[in-house]
């Protein structure tokens, strides 16, 4: 069972931007991010020449920290439940132990990661929030940028560079306009200083990427293939389009690049040395595309913690995680949800060994994630509650499935009630097969939930005879089945459509 | 304080449909319905000739019923916790005793309810659900009509009639196609009824409308004045948009009228003698239109239980309560909400001091609504938690409030961190000057939040001083102000959009 409630803040210093971020907790059970407060403080902007943070960036930063530091107190975080991390530009910075000084008066302990262990949480981050068993992590940051090689989801070799956005745009791209000579310098200099990791070539096929760079070149990219607008996690961003990007980036003057639309305003400075240096990823390392995660260096800090003692703290299993997360943080009806979870596979399982459809695990999955959060819309309002499912699952996410399948999962749930199943404005998101495979899945799910209309658990389970164009449903129950059977009957059309069959139940 | 949680689930047997809905509380703090079985049995249908129930719909009211007693067993709702009604098909019919008797056996003890207990349950469902405080509410069910007249909150004179939707179908209009002849048959005969309601006529001005047909007619002129779809509750529907929906039903064969958008297909056969009652009674009672509610008799018998002993149980102030039980529901750091709404409140009526705008107290009302709310999003997810606590506040509804007053306080919450103020696809709900009303309105209440950003209530409160076109804000505090003064610094370009001033953080 889940232990009590637990909060945690964790204070990301980072070089280009400020974050603070509470997660709360039930261990066992569910966990999510309750609070953040994003600044864009820029602490290592100017820093190159002197190799010391500059005053006004100090200000700002310190400003920040106050801020952070009234609302730990406000918010009853006591210091122990409070992390604050700094990384490569304060790390790097001749007049660190001032800023650390005066950090600590303002009343925040800061602890500076080394580059290895700010590698190792980007890599509990990434492996935390994707399927990556093997392959890479990259993390590209304001300072620096971590590359991790991952084989059985462990990690293997580690390596940070100073290559980051905010660095490598004082350093090579300074002007209004970058000029071609300007852009191969920086593509040469990164090509260059990743010469050193020897194991990445080959390091392939998956490289899953982290930070606010990987995040708004994904999302800029998906708006400009016009997908409908839901979160970049896990969306796979090709060399082609990233060259692309890149290209429209180039072409704009500095202060035009925060206007392509995905891209936010205040890192349009910043964005083309960003896409720069990833594309010169993808290069070296011989990927295909990042899968990109909206998890980040917090995210693997929180991770560390909630999963200890494992070793390495990872999920066993991070879709299913993923799914059992939500579903606690609504825990509607559990029993309900997880019976008609089981009838769903059942059927599925029973036609699938009948050759009414191709079995297809992938499929197997998704309509068990569905089935699990059908009902979680109720917790906005009983009215509507299918769309309202739709809503929570595209707007919490899912980490560990792709857009895509997000979407499908979205999708059976909103059809677990009412109306006919199609993929409506996330069409585009889709491959050719998937109205079918949602029809199939939708079928299923309203039927295993008709069969549960009582929430009783009466129809313990089901037996499916495929006879020519007639599949028979018998219906395994303990007492009378005459609600079940009623309710079920009602189904029989979108049954048909889905399968190509009729459906009969048969007799008590 | 709030006691315990506790549920109550109301099974609704009535002529054209049955209903159970479970409804949880946490009395003094909130209450939402959180279940729903709706079946359209049509108990009614054909009892016209002989008076008695007919042995197809009772056979399907038997296994609703069964479905209910499955339900309520497997819900852990003990038979103190169900309350069972029946309303004019079951109260009127000759066999009704057998029925009440079969109905026992399945396990559901069934009360009858009277005219004037219908009647009352409807009158506190409207009064409880919407702003009348003199007029009359309409309670058109599929067997019966109720009026009840209601000054200053109370209930005075209450009537039924039989003239409900199934009967007046089955009696007036049963063909396929609604003469001329008999549509004017109808009319005459529902002006007859009424007549013995003296004191119908000046009973006004306002009218409060409940019931499936009053909603399914409210959608359905919602949608051919091409308004976004949100909840009909608070809608006017006006005599003119009524009788231009009742035309364009009565062009239609009967199973067309259930294709008019915003009329559900089950309904279509009787709609049409349902518009046509509809506006009789505002023809006899001189209304200019009738308010829909979405509340109906369950809410009514639920209301009388939640707020006894209170004599009538009426909620004091329903637009309080509304926003109340729903910022309750989510809980989200009640003490920073009350103290943004405190803020707010405290800027705008100085402003409104000051003559920078008309102080109007219904926008002020919204105001408080939005800043109560600001924060509700954050349950879904905290990124874009903005956009979420709009679609919640949108969705979840706020009995009390309008359509347009709704979508208002939705924007302001949707405004309350981020983007420029704008009404959206919301639009076509809003009056003149509504958009300058929301960016007032979401200025003040940024403001707010960004003095409030670190949550501890260290602004205690604001003091303006106007200027000629510069507006100088105080800050009252304890101790230092320095963050707050700089987070509210960046919100004087929108300050000074709403309102045409300029807007000076005085010296701490």
């Amino acid at each position: 069972m889940a232990e009590a409630e637990r909060r945690r803040a964790v204070v990301d210093l980072g070089s280009n931007s400020f974050r603070l971020v509470v997660f709360a907790a039930a261990p066992g059970s569910w966990w999510k991010l309750t609070d953040e407060i994003f600044e864009s403080v820029r602490i290592g902007a100017g820093v190159g020449e002197s190799g010391e943070l500059q005053p006004e960036p100090m200000e700002r930063a310190l400003h920040t920290i106050e801020l952070y530091v009234h609302f730990c107190r406000a918010s009853g975080l006591a210091s122990e439940q409070v992390r604050a991390v700094a990384t490569s530009a304060i790390r790097d910075a001749a007049n660190r132990d001032e800023f650390l000084a005066r950090a600590r008066e303002a009343g925040l302990e800061v602890e500076v990661l080394s580059r290895e262990e700010e590698a190792r949480y980007a890599y509990l981050a990434a492996v935390n929030s994707t399927t990556l068993a093997d392959g890479a992590v990259l993390d590209l940051g304001g300072g620096s940028l971590q590359l991790v090689e991952v084989r059985d989801r462990h990690a293997l070799e580690v390596g940070s560079w100073p290559l980051g956005t905010v660095r490598m745009t004082e350093r090579f791209l300074p002007g209004e306009r970058a000029s071609k000579k300007h852009l191969k310098a920086l593509r040469a200099h990164v090509r260059e200083e990743l010469a050193s990791a020897s194991w990445l070539p080959g390091s392939g096929p998956r490289l899953a990427g982290i930070g606010g760079t990987v995040r708004n070149l994904a999302a800029a990219a998906m708006r400009a293939a016009g997908l409908p607008r839901v979160e970049t996690q896990g969306f796979r961003l090709t060399r082609d389009a990233l060259a692309e990007l890149r290209a429209e980036l180039a072409d704009r003057p500095l202060d035009k690049r925060g206007d392509v639309p995905g891209i936010k305003p205040e890192r349009g400075d910043i964005i083309l040395a960003g896409a720069v240096a990833v594309e010169t990823v993808l290069e070296v390392g011989d990927f295909d595309s990042v899968e990109v995660t909206e998890a980040g260096l917090r995210e693997g800090i929180f991770f560390a913690d909630l999963l200890a003692p494992a070793q390495p703290p990872l999920f066993e299993d991070v879709r299913e995680a993923s799914v059992r997360n939500l579903a606690n943080q609504y825990e509607v009806e559990p029993r309900h949800t997880r019976h008609v979870a089981a009838l769903s596979l059942g059927m599925w399982d029973a036609l699938a060994a009948g050759a009414v459809h191709a079995g297809d695990p992938a499929e197997r999955e998704l309509l068990w994630a569905a089935a699990m959060l059908h009902d979680i819309g109720v917790s906005v309002d009983y009215d509507d509650h299918h769309h309202h499912s739709r809503y929570l699952i595209l707007n919490a996410g899912l980490p560990g499935f792709d857009p895509r399948e997000l979407a499908l999962i979205a999708q059976m749930a909103r059809y677990h009630r009412k109306g006919s199943p199609d993929l409506g404005e996330l069409e585009p998101l889709m491959r050719k097969g998937d109205e079918a495979l949602l029809r199939r899945c939708s079928a299923v799910l309203r039927l295993a939930e008709q069969l549960e209309r009582s929430r009783d658990q009466s129809v313990r389970s089901t037996r499916m005879e495929i006879d020519g164009d007639l599949v028979r449903l018998d219906l395994l129950a303990e007492g009378d089945v005459s609600v079940a059977r009623w309710a079920a009957e009602r189904q029989r059309d979108l049954f048909e459509q889905a399968f190509g069959r009729g459906l009969e139940l048969a007799a008590a």
